[in-house]
């Protein structure tokens, strides 16, 4: 659809919403965010656009590379000069993530904010991904960062709002897997990986829900690690699957390569979330969770559900990261609402939430002044009641169909004769 | 403050919100929501980024030069032939307002959407202004549009609807100006104005309240305009700011060069708001009311507080804008409620707004358990509370003090001897 050769497309990767999902959005995020209210998190904003300096500090990762950029303006723009670079074309770029933000908005806030700071953030990103089903190059995060806190009350206090939030939208039964990055570090240790290839030993049995033990143990081979090493992650990853996994026998296996208060604390935490889950979800220890950041340093967790593939929440503790342009650390714990996995699980069941007021289509037609087509709805709205005002139309069955399709569950026709507003209901089976 | 040379400010001209200003902006988006879906109003979202043909289309005025413009990626952007123009560096822009993307968005969903469809868009914009004071490059807009009724109760009920916002916020005694873009055509041709000099006379005519009768007397002269016809629109001006202009008599005075059903059209909504009012907000007939943008086609409005030098609201209806990407006139009336502006007021007037919820500091030391502390924090909130855990600090008396001026109203001690949770009040007067 063109005019003047403008196509009415939205850019490519982005799309438009329409208000059936708008309103879904609407409501998870108001689920979201009244929960966290609850706990004493309180809602910042930080522009959209940040300094490009700012975004490719290296802290982002590969997500430094799907920067969209913004061109210089006005005087700063030199064309001239030659050769042209692109490093030199740009001063801004969208935001990637909130996380690189919150670091840059805690350092130049914190003498204003309280100590702990309990913050939320909802807002878009964007990455320049290249476009794919279910995947846009905008979308919804939504954070909850605990900074300043050493206690592990921060890590169970998050896990435990979260699964409020979850449950507040209508999720049960989903599973809470927790880890300590500390313990994976042990378990390379134990398995006598290089220590320079850790993370390389990480990112392949990160993909052990994906791929299975098997997959994972070809790729180990694949990337060159020692046969012995690999041989005893795969008997350790086999010897674990059998059965549910307990803090205490991994402390056993892993007491020479790790601290025992980890372990104590990772107990600690399981318990005040089974305790606060009272049987509405699972929390479950996971010595394979590893999550994907890299700037993670202590506990880890994720939520699944169901048999989705993907989990729909996921965080950890990062004391290094927040104080890092304060040049001290910063205590600082986070967990990440996967938003659009949740609205895509919510629009796959179908899920229909409670209507907030009774929808009453309000039918005038021209011989209706506009005062009594104000009034009548004014009148029905005192009563609680959403009401839209509507032109009748000559195919009355027709609209009143469509109307009931729309969710409208009443109708009134403005009538100069008869102002008692009687409202007849809307559904396709009266007639 | 820099880390490793990296600026720890938000970009130049935008700002990072705190969280007292955004639980204030929360409040009023709140309170403009459930007003607006009271009348059957539903918000729609587009993305932040639009093609840059659409942004350049001419549709945006002044705005198109504001325009933040994204670099192109990849192999698209090609700096190897010279000479490199601006123009074929960028695909992508920011969105300057509102509007222009609704337009497209229509022309692209509207076999989807009901007739009339009424949306709200509550989003960010971005211009690349000169900063100045209370002026960011990054603000939000908030409009509510009806798109495809041709009544008149369509101005109506946007009025209505706005001004129930802005009770709902606390606002009252503010003032609806009305008039009609027709009318100051007919005032144009009236006072013998050449017929392509209109526009120039309407944008001297829209700096009435700033620079009073001599500035745009003078203004006009400056202009070149014929000194007989900015004479005669002097005298008119000089006339009705006299005494309140009434409807009729200005249609005695234009009946040879516009239809009366206008001024018909403009008492009948004129009466309804006014009904509706219930003398909490007053409405009134505007002759030199002018709005700045070109597209409106109709009656306008705009909504005045107090002595405060600009609106607080405006829109009007605009039948030929919506419609051009699909080649068809669409009718169209639209407002916009200022949001930063009303922040900014509501700020001003240290309004204080009422809290959801009894705000409790629930405070630990290390003797207690993560499960201890998570279930008295549970038991709190289920009676309806905001509880906030904090660790307890040596220094009491002083985060007792802080913990009063966050808003938090009463405390509690963690404690594993005395689970009755006793909450105390939190007031610097009580000892």
């Amino acid at each position: 659809m063109k005019f003047a050769g403008i196509n009415s497309s939205p850019p490519r990767g982005m799309r438009d919403l329409l208000p059936d999902e708008v309103e879904l959005r609407d409501f998870v995020m108001s689920a979201i965010l009244s929960t966290y209210r609850k706990y004493g998190f309180s809602r910042i904003e930080t522009p959209a656009l940040e300094n490009i300096d700012l975004l490719c500090s290296g802290e982002g990762g590969e997500n430094e590379k799907l920067i969209f950029k913004i061109l210089k303006r006005g005087e700063k723009l030199n064309l001239r000069d030659q050769p042209i670079q692109e490093s030199n074309l740009a001063d801004l770029g969208l935001r990637f993530d909130l996380t690189v933000p919150l670091a840059r908005y805690y350092a130049d806030n914190f003498s204003k904010l309280p100590l702990p700071f309990k913050a939320i953030q909802i807002g878009s990103v964007w990455r320049a991904e290249r476009p794919q089903k279910g995947r846009y190059r905008q979308f919804t995060q939504c954070d909850i960062d605990i900074i300043g806190l050493e206690s592990e009350i921060a890590e169970a206090e998050l896990v435990v709002a979260t699964s409020d939030a979850l449950l507040a939208m209508g999720f049960s039964d989903f599973t809470v897997r927790i880890n300590d990055r500390r313990i994976l570090l042990a378990l390379a240790e134990y398995c006598g990986f290089d220590a320079d290839s850790f993370n390389s030993v990480f990112i392949s049995l990160d993909k052990l829900d994906k791929v299975g033990i098997e997959g994972v143990h070809a790729e180990l081979i694949d990337r060159g690690h020692s046969a012995k090493s690999v041989n005893t992650l795969i008997d350790f990853l086999k010897d674990i699957s059998s059965s549910q996994c307990e803090v205490r026998d991994i402390q056993k296996v892993f007491s020479t390569f790790s601290d025992k208060t980890l372990f104590d604390a990772l107990d600690q935490v399981m318990k005040a979330i089974d305790v606060n889950s009272q049987n509405r979800y699972s929390v479950k220890f996971d010595p394979t969770l590893v999550r994907g950041m890299s700037y993670y340093t202590g506990q880890i967790f994720e939520i699944s559900y169901k048999n989705y593939p993907f989990s729909i929440a996921g965080g950890g503790r990062y004391d290094k990261m927040i104080g890092k342009m304060l040049s001290r650390d910063v205590p600082a714990c986070g967990f990440s609402i996967g938003f659009e996995r949740i609205i895509y699980i919510l629009q796959e069941e179908s899920y229909k939430f409670q209507q907030e007021s009774n929808r009453i289509a309000l039918l005038f037609d021209e011989t209706s002044s506009l005062t009594d087509i104000l009034t009548a709805a004014q009148a029905l709205r005192d009563k609680g009641n959403m009401v839209s005002i509507q032109p009748r139309q000559k195919k009355q069955r027709k609209q009143l169909d469509e109307l009931a399709d729309r969710g409208f569950k009443e109708f009134c026709v403005v009538n100069a004769e008869d102002q008692s507003l009687k409202t007849r209901p809307l559904s396709k089976e009266v007639t």
